[in-house]
């Protein structure tokens, strides 16, 4: 695959400024650009790369004023970012344009699928299992009996999903992911056994949902655990049972969530963090890496640190006095010695 | 599936109050009931619903006093969450009830199985594999060779056991979890470079185990990892080579256990705990999430939080100080002033 | 399997003392000995264990002098422990001695392999995948479109690699492993959801790399997260998109390091520790678990533990003033209490 300039310009409605023709085949950072390669400036950092750049062409914002001359061909659009991730996402779907039902995979006769599906080789489909249009389900993917799979969405090799889980449009879901697994609910019995109680409930995700590779989250006992639309989940995430997400929380990977907590909309929670379970967190929360929340989050937009989390600037504020905790233990050494010699 | 009341009734022993003959097809909490539902009520902190419930049918105590009028109708038990509980089991044991050997599974010539099992698509089974009766193993499951695997036990969709694994009777191992892979041990080279140790061990689990999604048991370099019976794991933990988990303990999600490691029984473990490797933990212990334990703990029951771990007292005690550290530093402050001001 | 003790010391080079043709079948610790077993003595302080043992050959060092009868004949070797790994090797690459290509697996017309490989059932093998000589690809592994894979690597059961991974020489990839999922991008928008940012670049991984089971590398938003020659992960490991680990760097389980964070050569990292994005780690840097590395480490070969990690000696001191915080506490109370005293 190979783009000239004026190819792309066109594509992007921006405008040349050098070779029109030259062509370019992959993208690079502007600072490990090359022949053939196709970068972009936006962040004013950067600026020094693009009279240096091997690039072949670079995007950038009309209203970006050259200093010195460029050896790469430009092309000026509103906002290069963007518009260079459009590039990206084209791009990406280009290579991503798998379809057709595999002959070596397993589709229940009782399961159906719209258009423009793609069902991979070695992918499992089970009994009743409702597929929408232009879904992908990647090879050796295992989708159980009676889910619900929303039009767009995109199942990578080797995710499960167990029975009943009902997943929304426009999610994707990574490979090694386990959406529905039995919650870990066990009664304790005399004799120091564990009695498992049966988990009957199961997952719902939303619209534009990502799960991460390796990421689990459990059904519920009953009901369901809720996902809601657009919460992105990076890898190796535990949801518990009976967990709720509320929309556009993002959470960054290893963080784990215990039972029946409820998190509010739009949070942002950073990796290895831990929450207890039957709380509740507010809207707008943040949670910096690898703090322990244990109790309820009431007010909306806070920003909280440590293990167990409290207001970022408290924790801040006390890391300092911990780190400086052997002055003060001098400084008592200090009082102590002072006293001791007036009294004498 | 449609249940009459005094259908539930009779299987439960029960007593019906109200309309025998009204249907339920599903389960829902009594505060989250709707017609067709049934519920159950055994916590007195949520009696305040059995009033309003819409639920169809209600589970109760023989003992509960009513205090109003009640819409739903009424099944009495001696313990109605036991009751709801061996419903559940039921109608878990109902819809799981997959059977047969898929002509899209592998089964090696030389393996074995009992009767009334399930073997799912794309599943794989090992030479000289024994799999006893009424297990099932769900499509693109893997059992390399020579694993034994005991009575009724399940084999969730693409869990993976490397060769000589050994699993006893009625355990559940879900999606994803990996029982088997390598220890890790490398041996350090002068270059700077590691020689792996080849980790020939394997690993035994007893009765009764549950493993989590995506939970992973590496084998002993030599001889045998071991999960004893009743022990229950949560998603994502990391059993490393060598390590001995005792009877009924419990572990939740993302917590790790090092090298060589020994757990005692009816251990609880939280969440996102580190154990450090070759120490020994006594039978009972408790350790709260997050805690990192870094020694032995000799001690039987003992309650531990904290990274490094100590008694939970301490924790919680030191955890006031701590947050109070600024106004421990104000007051030495203050001690100097007034000291420095006597002194002049 | 039988060998006898004059088989085992002719391949050794060794030299026996007593039957030369008592056979063993397998290995055990020297504590743990067996009739039929072969076990070694290398630790002094396992000495005490040589003239009890049930082995019935153990290997020892040439200058281990015996302080009693031994039952056991012994091989004599230069150094007992190098050759009883190399005994394990002998033994793991007999049991895994895996060839031929599965008639039940995928792949591929444009797809390329090399002499002697394994490819095993229900594996998938994807367009223009290139595989070198000696690969063995185990059951329900995924190679995605484009992969390379250099000779003698091993792939397990269930490890999926996504479109144009790389993948060096003499690798070992454990089971569900994901290499090459999406990173974790997202941009914010004005009404608080996120647009997904394309993550086109892909994972490269160097020669003698080991992936431990479950660990996620996320590939790189442009260009390559790079895992460098010799590099050892252990299990449910997250590596973000960009980040490069730096030759010999061995990194135990649940650790995270997030996007564009580079680690250098040689670095031991423990378990469960947690590295922000964008940050550098000097070669040889040793951070003990469950630490939080916020910042660049500049100097090589430093030894940090804590979160906000420290310089181990710093943290160490810290703890201990931190344990005994109360007793400063109340030093501090008698402080003001003689102060106050002496004012009145």
């Amino acid at each position: 695959m190979e783009f000239s300039a004026i190819q792309i310009a066109t594509f992007l409605s921006g405008t040349v400024e050098g070779d029109p023709e030259v062509k370019v085949y992959n993208v690079a950072k502007i600072e490990e650009g090359a022949p053939g390669m196709l970068s972009f400036l936006a962040n004013p950092k950067y600026s020094q790369y693009l009279y240096t750049t091997q690039s072949s062409i670079v995007l950038i914002n009309n209203d970006f004023e050259l200093q010195g001359e460029v050896a790469a061909t430009l092309i000026r659009v509103p906002d290069a970012y963007a518009a260079f991730a459009q590039l990206l996402g084209l791009y990406q779907q280009f290579i991503q344009s798998k379809t057709g039902v595999s002959s070596l995979s397993f589709i229940s006769k009782d399961a159906s699928y719209g258009d423009d599906v793609y069902i991979g080789e070695f992918a499992f489909i089970g009994d009743r299992v409702k597929i929408g249009d232009r879904v992908k389900i990647y090879p050796q993917a295992y989708i159980g009996d009676d889910v619900v799979i929303g039009d767009d969405t995109v199942i990578y090799a080797g995710a499960k999903l167990y029975a009943q889980t009902v997943v929304g449009k426009c999610c994707v879901l990574h490979s090694g992911c386990v959406i529905g697994a039995d919650g870990f609910g066990f009664a304790p019995q005399e004799d120091g056994s564990y009695r498992k109680i049966p988990q009957i409930g199961n997952v719902v995700l939303g619209d534009n949902v990502e799960i991460g590779a390796n990421t689990c989250v459990d059904c519920a006992t009953m009901g369901s655990t809720r996902i809601q639309d657009g919460v992105k989940l990076d890898n190796l995430i535990q949801i518990a049972h009976n967990v709720e997400l509320g929309k556009n929380t993002a959470i960054a990977a290893q963080t784990g969530v215990s039972g029946s907590t409820k998190l509010g909309s739009n949070c942002i929670i950073g990796g290895q963090v831990g929450f207890a379970g039957h709380i509740n967190v507010a809207d707008g929360t943040k949670i910096g890496a690898q703090s322990g929340v244990l109790g309820n989050v009431k007010k909306e937009g806070e920003e909280l640190m440590g293990s167990p989390a409290m207001k970022l600037k408290d924790f801040l504020r006390m890391s300092v006095y911990m780190k400086n905790i052997e002055k003060l233990v001098k400084r008592v050494d200090e009082l102590e010695k002072r006293l001791n010699e007036k009294q004498q």
